[in-house]
Order: C-alpha cells, then sequence, then structure tokens
C-alpha cells in the first residue's frame, strides 16, 4: 500500500497511529496495536460529534469519552494532545510510561486533565460509561427545565474484546439496558485479538446478540479500518435511538498499517521496535519524523480549540438564562458541582444517649442515611438487591428507573461489582454527586476489582456493608466476613468504618460525606448494638479514641471496634473490681488513627502500657501492631459456622467473660 | 385449591416443599420461597434423570447436581433425605441451621455428603458445574475406550435469577458455550422475584437470548409449577443436545402454595411462621404433621436406594473388564480418583545452584509447571487470556477444547472469576484433577469471591499470579499489587506463596500438590531473580527458614519474601563487614511457618531478638508481628506507579543501600 497524498482526514488518523506508536516505541514499552486499529473510529468520534473545550477538561456540559480498553492509552493521550488539552504536550508523549509523567501505562483520571476515569483492569470502563450516563440522566432529570436545558451530554466508550468477555461488564450492561440509557454510545473494537490469540480460543459467543437481549439497539460497521462515513453514520443512528443504549460493532485490524504484525496478537502489547516501525511508516506512506505532526493535520485538529470555547460559550448564556430565572436551582447547581456541601448539612446527623433503644447498627445507618438524603441532596444509591436487608432505601426520594431519572434510590440488581464501577462513574461524573452501593459484607469480594479502582482513583464512594461478622449468624461462613476487613484495611486510600453504635454510625458517614476524594467502607451490623456512654463522632473522626477510662496510665488497654466495643467496656467494669486500670479504646476506623499526630497516638494508646487485649470477631490479620509484644487478641482466625449468631459469638469466646480472662492473662 | 387425594408424583413434590418448610420454620431461619418453587423440577429430575447411588455418595460415575441458587438449601437436604442419603436424617433436618449440624444455611461440600459443591454466594454453582462438564469431558475424553466407557454423566444445575444477574455466570457459561458442554442442563428457576421484589426493579433482559448468544440451546417450560412432564420433555430434549449446553426456563411461583406470600418476595428468605404454615397446609391439602412423609411416598422415593445400587453395579462390570483390557489406564484412573500422587513425582522438581542464570519466578514457576505436567498428569490448568505473561503453557499437552478435551490447556478467555468458579468445579468433580488458573496477580481481586469458595470449600486448586509488585513497572499502579498478598495471607485454609528463586518455585509447587485439599497462591515475579545460596524446598515447607546466617543469636533479623530476600542477603553480606551478627530469614509462606511446632518457629525467630526489619515490596500491613515492638520494615503503603521496574524499586528503598541503612536504624 503506497498513498501518494493523503486525504486530510488520512492525514488525521495517521498521526494519532504514529503518535501512538514512536510514543511506545520511545518508551519500549506499550501497546500499539489498539490506536493503529481504533485511530479511524476515534478520530470520527472526537472530530464530528465529542463536544469538548480542550482549554476547559472540567466544563461541566462536556461529553464523556472512555477508553474501557485502557491498555490502549496512547490513543487517548494521542487525542488530548492533538486536540489541544494543555495537559498533554508533545513531551508528554514522549515521557510515555516513565516516573512522574502526565502519561502513565494506563489512563489514569487523576494524573492527566482530560481523563475521565482509570482504566486498565478490563471491563471497568465501559461500567464506569454506564455510571457516567447515569449521573448525566439524573443531573438533567433534576435540573433541566423545558425552557432551559443545563445538562444535555452522551457517554462514548471505545471498549475491546477483552472488556466484552469480563462479567462486570455485562453486569452493568444489562443495567444499562434496562435503564435505557439512550445516551450512552459504545463502541466495540472488534478485532478478534487479544492477547492469547484469535478470539476463537476461548471467546465465539455472538456479542451483538448478547446486547441485543440486555436491551441495547446493536449497529455493525464491517470495514472499520477505511470506512470511517459508515462509523460516523452509525454514530448518527446510535444517537437517534434516545430510548436504548447502543453498541456499534466496528471490525478493525489490529495494528492496522504494520506489514508484518497487524491482526496479530503479536502487535497488541509490544513496541514496534525500530524496523517494523519504519516498515509500518513505508507501508502507510508516512515520512514523518517521529513525533513530528504535519501541518495540515495540526491545522485541522486545532479547530477543536475554537469549536470547544464556542460550545462552552454557548451553554454559558445558557446559564446565565437559568440563573436568572430558576435561581434557587442554580445555587444548587453551583453550589454542588463545585464540591461544596450545604450549609450546616452535619446537623442532620443523630445523636444517642446511653437509654437510648439498642439498635443494629445497618438499622442506625438507614437512619443516618436518610437524614443525610434530606439535607444533601446529591446523595445517590441503592442496594445490589438486598435494599431491605442493608437498610439503604432514601425515603425522601424514589426509584431511579427509565423515564424516571430524577429517582435517587439505584436498583443495581444482584450485580455488585457491576455496582462498584457504576458508582466509581457516577462519582467521576463530577457533578458533585455522592454515590453509594450496598451488599452483605462478605461479598465486597465480588466487587474488589472496582473497589480497588474507587480508591486508587479518588472517588468519594460510600459503601455500606452490612452484616459485618459471624454475628450475622445462621447464613453460614458463605456469608460471614472473617478476613474481609483486614482485607480493606489493607487497601490504600480508603476507609474502613466499623462503627460501634449510633454515635459511630453518624461519625462515619461525617467522615464519608466530607471527604470528597477518599471512599468510604461502612461495615454495619446484622444484630442490635446498645448505646454506648462515651461514644462520639468526634471520636470517630479521630479513627480511635478512649471511649472508657481516663489518661491515666492504664495497666491495661483493651481495644474494640463495632459490635465488640460493649464486651471491653463491660469486662472494664469487672476487671476493675480488682482495682485494675483499664482503658477501652474503639477504634472505628484504622486508618483513620493513623492519620492523627504522634501525639494523640501517644496519648490515646500509650508506648508504655503494653498489656492490651484486642477484641474483634475477624480475624487478627493487620492487628499485631496494636497488640505489641505482650499484648493478645480475641479474634476469628478460621472460617465462621451456620447457627444462630448469639450461640456462634459465644462458641468463638464474645463473651464478657471471656474478655475478662483472657485480660487476666495478658495482666499475667 | 383443595387435593382431596393426591396423585404420587403430587405427594413426593409436596414431601419435598413440606421438609423445607417445616425445617425453616423449626429454624426459624432460612429461605421456604425456593424449595416451594422448584420442588416439582427437582423432583422431576432426582426422580426421572439423575443417576446416584445414595448409598455410595462418592460413586465417581454419579451425575453431578448443583444448587447453585444455595439459599435454597433446604430443597437440597430434603431429596439427600428422601432419597436415602444417610448423610441427611430427620433429625438432621430438624437441626437445620443449628451449631454443629450438617445442614447449615447454605450447601456445603464439606460438612454433608451428598453435597458436590458449596454454594450461596450467588452464581458460583453455575460456574461449578461449568467446571464439573469440563472435568466429565476430560475424564471421559482420557479413559473411556470406544468398548468401555467408564465416565459418562451429566451435570445438572439448578439456578435463579440472582445466579442469573452476577456478572460471573456470564463469564462461565459463555466459555461452556464456546466449548459446546452438550452434558451441562441448567434448569433456570425463572420465578421473576428478587428479594428486592419482582424483577422489573432491575432486571428485565431476555435471559434465554443471551443463552443462545453463548452458544447454548434454550428451552422453555411455561408451567413449571404444575406440568412435570413439559419439564422431563425439555430434560430429554436437553440430553438429546450433545453439543452444546442447556438452558432451560422453566417458569414457576416462588413460594408456590403459600396462600398469602407465593409469587411475591416475602416468601423468599423468611419462615412462613405457624399462621401462613397452616394456611399452606390446608391450601396444598397436606395433612401430615411437621417432618412427617407420608408412607406412599416414602416407598417411592426408597427405590432410587435400588436403582443406585443397580446403577453402580453395572458401572462395576464395566471396571472390571477394563481393568483387564486396560490395565496401564486402569491403574492411574484408581491411583487418581484416590487421590494418590504418582510415586517418586516430585523427584521432577527442578532445583537450582547459585551458579545458575538469573530466572524470573515466573520463568521457574513455567519450568517447574511443565516439569509436574510431565509427571502428574491429572494436572490441568490454565491463563485467563494471559498465558504468555503468565508462562502457563505445558507443552507436554495440547489445547481442552470442543471436541478435544482430552487437552489439559484451558483456555479461560479474559474471565477471572469465572476461571477461578470452574476451577473449584473441576477440583470437585474429585476424580483427582489438580486445576490451575492464571492471571495477574492484582486482578485476583476480579476473582476473590471464588477463591474464597476455593479456601472454604477446601479445593485443591492452584493460582498462578504473576507480577507481583511495584516491580512489574509500566503498566503502572492499575495493575500493581500493593495490598493485594496481605489480602491473601488474611484469608484462611489458603496458602499464599512469594518464593524468592527457582528452589523456593519447587517448594511451593511441592507443598501446592502435596496438599490435597488446600488451595495455593503463587506470586510470581515478572523481573528476572538471581538463584540464591542456601534457598531450598525443605525451607519452604516449614514458610520460613535462615536462608543466610546461623543459629547463633543474631543482632538484627532481615526477613524478606520473594524478590527482596536478594536484598537482604547483599545488605547482611555489608552490615557484618561491621562485625554485625546478622541473620536472613526468606519467609515464602506465612501460613506454612505458622502452622510450624513452637521449636521451630523460636529458632527461627528468637524473641530475643528484637531488633527485626522487615523487606518486602508491598504494604506493611499484616506484618507486625514479626516486626515486634523494635522494628521496622520498608513497604510500599501507596498505590504504585508507572515508570520502568527499576526505577520505581529505587524509588520506594527497594536497593541494597537502603535495606543497610534501614537495619542500622533498626540497630540504633
Amino acid at each position: 500500500m503506497v498513498v501518494a497524498t493523503q486525504s486530510l482526514e488520512t492525514l488525521c488518523i495517521n498521526s494519532i497511529r504514529f503518535l501512538a506508536v514512536d510514543g511506545v516505541d520511545k518508551a519500549k514499552s506499550g501497546h500499539p496495536g489498539l490506536p493503529m486499529g481504533a485511530a479511524p473510529m476515534a478520530f470520527t468520534l472526537w472530530d464530528k460529534f465529542m463536544r469538548f473545550n480542550p482549554k476547559n477538561p472540567n466544563w461541566v456540559n462536556r461529553d464523556r469519552f472512555v477508553l474501557s480498553a485502557g491498555h490502549g492509552s496512547m490513543l487517548q493521550y494521542a487525542l488530548l494532545h492533538l486536540y489541544g488539552y494543555d495537559s498533554v504536550s508533545i513531551d508528554d508523549l514522549k515521557q510515555f510510561r516513565q516516573w512522574g509523567s502526565k502519561t502513565p501505562g494506563h489512563p489514569e483520571n487523576f494524573e492527566t486533565k482530560g481523563i475521565e476515569v482509570t482504566t486498565g483492569p478490563l471491563g471497568q470502563g465501559i461500567c464506569n460509561g454506564v455510571g457516567l450516563a447515569m449521573a448525566e440522566a439524573h443531573m438533567a432529570a433534576v435540573f433541566n427545565k423545558p425552557d432551559c436545558t443545563l445538562i444535555d451530554q452522551y457517554t462514548y466508550v471505545i471498549l475491546g474484546d477483552g472488556c466484552n468477555m469480563e462479567g462486570v461488564s455485562g453486569e452493568a450492561c444489562s443495567l444499562a439496558g434496562h435503564l435505557g440509557l439512550g445516551k450512552l454510545i459504545a463502541l466495540y473494537d472488534d478485532n478478534h485479538i487479544s492477547i492469547d490469540g484469535d478470539t476463537t480460543v476461548s471467546f465465539t459467543e455472538d456479542v451483538g446478540k448478547r446486547f441485543e437481549a440486555y436491551g441495547w439497539q446493536v449497529l455493525v460497521v464491517p470495514d472499520g479500518d477505511t470506512n470511517t462515513e459508515a462509523i460516523a453514520a452509525a454514530i448518527e443512528q446510535a444517537k437517534a435511538e434516545t430510548g436504548k443504549p447502543t453498541l456499534i460493532k466496528v471490525r478493525t485490524t489490529i495494528g492496522y498499517g504494520s506489514p508484518n504484525r497487524a491482526g496479530t496478537a503479536g502487535i497488541h502489547g509490544a513496541a514496534l521496535g525500530p524496523d517494523e516501525n519504519a516498515a509500518t511508516r513505508k507501508n502507510l506512506g508516512w515520512e514523518h519524523e517521529p513525533f513530528v505532526v504535519p501541518a495540515d493535520a495540526k491545522a485541522h485538529f486545532a479547530k477543536a480549540v475554537e469549536r470547544g470555547a464556542a460550545a462552552e460559550a454557548e451553554w454559558n448564556k445558557t446559564w446565565e438564562t437559568y440563573k436568572g430565572k430558576y435561581p434557587e436551582e442554580a445555587a444548587r447547581f453551583e453550589r454542588q458541582t463545585n464540591y461544596k456541601l450545604p450549609e450546616g448539612w452535619e446537623k442532620c446527623l443523630p445523636t444517642y444517649s446511653p437509654g437510648d433503644k439498642a439498635l443494629a447498627t445497618r438499622k442506625t445507618s438507614e437512619i443516618t442515611l436518610n437524614a443525610i438524603a434530606e439535607a444533601v441532596p446529591e446523595l445517590v444509591g441503592g442496594s445490589a438487591d438486598l435494599t431491605h436487608s442493608n437498610l439503604t432505601y432514601l425515603e425522601c426520594s424514589t426509584d431511579f428507573q427509565k423515564d424516571a431519572y430524577a429517582g435517587r434510590n439505584l436498583r443495581f440488581g444482584v450485580r455488585e461489582h457491576g455496582m462498584a464501577a457504576i458508582v466509581n462513574g457516577i462519582y467521576l461524573h463530577k457533578t458533585g454527586l455522592i454515590p453509594f452501593g450496598a451488599t452483605f459484607l462478605v461479598f465486597v469480594d465480588y466487587m474488589r476489582g472496582a473497589l480497588r479502582l474507587s480508591a486508587l482513583a479518588e472517588t468519594q464512594a460510600i459503601f455500606v456493608l452490612t452484616h459485618d461478622s459471624v454475628a450475622l449468624g445462621e447464613d453460614g461462613p458463605t456469608h460471614q466476613p472473617v478476613e474481609t476487613i483486614a482485607s480493606l484495611r489493607a487497601m490504600p486510600n480508603l476507609l474502613t468504618f466499623r462503627p460501634a453504635d449510633g454515635n459511630e454510625t453518624s461519625g462515619a458517614y461525617k467522615v464519608a460525606i466530607e471527604r470528597r476524594t477518599t471512599s468510604s467502607v461502612m461495615a454495619m451490623s446484622r444484630q442490635g448494638l446498645p448505646q454506648l456512654e462515651g461514644s462520639s463522632i468526634e471520636g470517630v473522626e479521630r479513627g480511635a479514641y478512649i471511649i472508657d477510662g481516663d489518661l491515666d496510665l492504664p495497666d491495661i488497654i483493651l481495644i474494640g471496634t463495632g459490635s465488640e466495643v460493649q464486651l471491653c467496656i463491660e469486662a472494664a467494669k469487672k476487671l476493675r473490681e480488682d482495682g485494675t486500670k483499664v482503658r477501652v479504646i474503639s477504634m472505628p476506623c484504622m486508618r483513620l488513627f493513623e492519620q492523627q499526630d504522634d501525639d494523640y497516638k501517644n496519648a490515646i494508646l500509650p508506648k508504655a502500657t503494653k498489656k492490651r487485649l484486642v477484641v474483634e470477631a475477624l480475624t487478627s490479620f493487620g492487628w499485631h501492631k496494636y497488640i505489641g509484644d505482650e499484648g493478645d487478641m480475641i479474634s476469628v482466625d478460621r472460617f465462621g459456622a451456620s447457627a444462630p449468631g448469639g450461640i456462634i459469638m459465644e462458641k468463638f469466646g464474645f463473651t464478657v467473660d471471656n474478655v475478662v480472662a483472657q485480660a487476666k492473662k495478658v495482666l499475667g
């Protein structure tokens, strides 16, 4: 294939291709195959359809773009650079995958302006796309007026075979079909190649038919390497269908242009190297030096800056009108999208006194969530089909359903992983929404792939995870968390709360709502817990605090969390009968405590007091930092059992008497 | 509905129903809705189709039954009891969900004979079913002879809406369609109800069409509450289709028979209680006391014992013939299905000397896996589309594909969660197969729901998880494990290995192959590691050992795992220059070390030596048990970064110089 003169379009598409090829070759690491094959669809999408302002990547009504096949990150970096985003200079492209660069191996929203979501782990991006489209639908339903449209944008996703093999994408796409998210448009880079070779090795299902079964419109572009008109026509048709999301199967050749490796797994994840790079340049008639974009192409791409400024200026006019006509809604819109919470919102948080009724923390969670929902209208969320077990229904609102997108109760179905990825997407719409998802704590294992991205991508997601220990009882070991909370405490940038009562529940939510770039897990009890003397919101905010005892150096420190704090307090009473000086620490959030200054930490847990007993009906793993060399722990270092919860707790040693006995042992 | 005299069939079906109802009512806990609705299909299946011998639940050629909707456990317990399994007496049914009973809240293969797999977490059972069918296909392909069929059995699964909403089931069912597993027959209890109410709330996709897209045969029984003939006809038709798995959509009414709660979420997971129980008895014309099975029904069910004995006797004749004609294959069959490893198999394990070439442990893993594959023919497995990154291809065999089921290389596609659940199913076929699955370590988060069941259900699964730290480099934080290994170490009954070199790799596999009821994780490096002086298979078998130094009480102990052990050894050399007595501990498996006796533990890690430094390029979470009050650690307590691996390791302090510096700090 020799191309004498290239059309402007080809020039632009090849500009994308070769920035990707050269970036990967310079780094000697990365994935050139996808950018080379998907460049035509990406160019068509960004050039003819995507509405964005490169000079203001945060413009609220921009179209959202997600590269679900995140390994093709150079495609997205090339697009950002060519279309005029200041976040990705040509030097940044040359620094692809280097220490401290703006162009890491996979797209990271927290590193590079213009990247909406963090992708790489396959399947996540398309689910984030579902969340973005849900957020758009909700914001539009809440704020738009018949004569004034503030929010009206599309979510575009490019996904690959890998994304489509992952179950998580099936979960979210099934829900997207159910919800009729007409403004979600996914381009499936259907190149028949995954890392192990041709997809015939393991993936021969009819993807289009599956998406039709989900309720999507499915379109096919058989010649996606070359026929940009067909791609454009398909996107038009997708936009015309307002009641369903659309999947456009775009048949492409991975590594298009590489004479020896196009259409093979060999081009997926390895640099071309000098020889194949040269051969590809020759093959595509590309005579430019590495990282050089031809002037004609440059000029064409540059138009996006003007186009984007004009689009935003137009929107600003609407916004001015809106502010004049709907000052109340405008004030909320401004507040929310600027990540300000309603003034004094925290006054809604319930507090409790020791005389108040014993309640499960899943119940105090319900009370708190509902109180917050009234004070903080940007709180939206729901459960993965356990609404009445997790107790997460927001009574002040309705269901979020097709044609009823103003509802704030999300119905995820039995789709925990999809839920968490959607929740991430809702947050990453960056219009101030605070999303939550709920299931049983043990099933956080189903959604951990997405939860890790909640933490990494600096989202503010709240996961309400009830039934937090073996005390849940009869459902047995498949349903009983043991190692689960330890596995969450180990994760960077995630706050794991296990409140002991109502006040601590309020404290946990206070932190979770106020931290706008940190996700939180709420581990809540199934069983009733008494309202404790000494529990407080402020205590929770410091991670751990003295709930019983004073600042005098104690003989022994009992440390408990959640349902076991009451045992420590009761045991302390008994231990004091002998004159033992006992301090009880409630530690609802280990990480928050670790973030305190040394003075506070030493005051609470003085190094001099080496006699310590930790009581938590979960694994001991991760506790020895606080147990120390001379302490001990009452823990559950095995899987649970099926029996009434009270009996299990007794059999496993979670009784006041046993706490007293073990404490005496520690005291020696 | 008043029934004067019931047909024998109705009597039997109602016997199942009321054992379930009464069991749940007595426990005041459990899920009556599914058993009541699914009793007709379960009875039809067990009575007319299932081939099993109640008096020998381990008969190798039995049909396998999986209740994927595990919350309906009373259905399965009732069936086991009625059909004559000794494992579930009427007293056991009365002990449903009680401490120490054989009838826990969800079916557990390790508690109750006749239960094939542990279910409860939704979607897992159907995936286990895919694994069971793959194991059947493989065993049949390996052992059957044209004139002598040893293995020829069906896998039947009952699954519900919840299972079908979970992405994991989509992953496995897509693969099952690809593989054309004709002997997998799934009955979908299509009752339109999940915990949150009618499935119209969140689940309106066309499930049948989706399964057709996967390549399944899909049949529909519209009147599954009453039309057992239609159910039987559908199962016949399913068996007739030998080239595809079959999904039979059986439309049922949840809680069938309950006059006030049938067809509602209210019957899903709560006891009927005295009033509704009485009303249901009246409604279905059931005049028997709780837990009483009418004599006619009893007599009918009892026939299964004879039927089963006859079926096994028939098979035993075939087996005798087989033994005579094919002594070599018979010997292997007998050995393997009795869980004996080939004598002297461990001689195949490669060993290395310090002069040998530096190799990544993913590479020594490949060498070891291939050596074992030759010596241990029951080893089967593969990767989730990362075969050539995980290095798991067994060169001595071929691909396991449709019409080529003798192959031992499984091609899972990008389906980590489905893979792990399938691997569990393959093991739980209990014909001695040792299955493994592979992906990047960080993506264990995608499969954790199934991995937890590997551990809980006492399976022997091996997970080869490569790219084990930030040292993997450019792919960046989405791909870099940090908290991952801690989260695995926290899980009961799971062995997590992080070998330092080739000898330790062999040691890890030795343990993993020999432990027949424990699953193992192999965390393997991407980067090359030197063969260490002092590393050994025996050391790994004890979890931790002195790799450098002697039994004299040291001044400081350096503890490393995996790629950081070499740093400890080099640092020790430098520290000794000042006369410091240094011991280096390699700890490839924390849990194995904890299982050693106190003498060994104290010899390796003497309490008297409080100066300790742990070096691991992962989170410090979980290490303080060994760090102690006076020790320290070089760790990664943040997410990683995108850059060449060597640079990241240097930036994060994983250099010999820094180990020396931190050790000196600890020494004070």
